[in-house]
This record gives structure tokens, C-alpha cells and sequence, in this order.
């Protein structure tokens, strides 16, 4: 089964290319956008069937390699 | 008010950054994950308090400069 994952910057944590894309769509006349925040999201493929222990695991792959605890949150979808 | 778009490869499109991830997790003994894709994550704020109104800006961003349509394909949440 597919499981998932949204990474995203913690709130307070800056985040320059986030700032980069505003200014920029500010300056394609999207004017009415006031803030990005960038994150990375991940669609991983598990052989588990067991939707419990699928996102259990991917808890697991989350605290340990894709997300950065100290500046970063996950979510699994 | 916030909408949130996540940007993915097209399936065909090679993913070499999921695919290191992918190795390095069954390095990592997660031993069921068969594949990772890696995607883009956006949390665009925008000023306009219609979600309407919101969601067909957003879709033009994503046209304009948040998707590279030729490879990838977004989704608004």
C-alpha cells in the first residue's frame, strides 16, 4: 500500500526559497499572495497491506531519515 | 486564507532523489519499502477569504510557475 508524507517547516523556522516563490509570484501579479511555505512530500510504496502498520512504520522512517525534528514536522496523510 | 498544493513527478518520469531515499531506508533495515517518489509541498497564503476565488488563482500559479507540466502534475488540497 502508498502511504503519504508532508514535511514541513516548523512555524518560526525561516524559510528563503518559500520567500523566493512569494516574491516572485508577487511579481508575476499575484499580488493578493502573502506567504509560501515550502515543504517536501513523499509517496512511499510499502509491501505491508496493514494500514496500521504501514503508517506506524513510516513513522518510524520519518524520525529516523525524512524529517528533521529539530526545524521540521511530518504528517502522514 | 491557505491553500496548499503538492507537486509530483509524473508516473514514467524517473525520481534518481526517491529512489536514493528509497535504497538508503532498506539500508536503514525498512526492508518493505519497494518505492519512494519525492514530490514538492506548497502552503501558498493568500489574501482573498473565497475559497473559489483562492483555488482558480492557486491552479494559474501552479500553471504559471509552481508545476513544470511537461514532467510534473499537481494536486490542490
Amino acid at each position: 500500500m502508498k502511504v503519504k508524507v508532508i514535511v514541513t517547516l516548523k512555524n518560526g523556522v525561516l524559510d528563503p526559497q518559500g520567500k523566493a516563490i512569494q516574491q516572485t509570484l508577487n511579481g508575476m501579479s499575484f499580488s493578493e499572495v502573502k506567504e509560501v511555505r515550502q515543504g517536501k512530500y513523499f509517496d512511499i510504496e510499502v509491501s505491508t497491506t496493514d494500514e496500521k502498520k504501514a503508517r506506524t512504520k513510516v513513522e518510524e522512517m520519518c524520525k529516523k531519515l525524512l524529517a528533521n525534528l529539530v526545524i521540521e514536522d511530518y504528517k502522514i496523510l
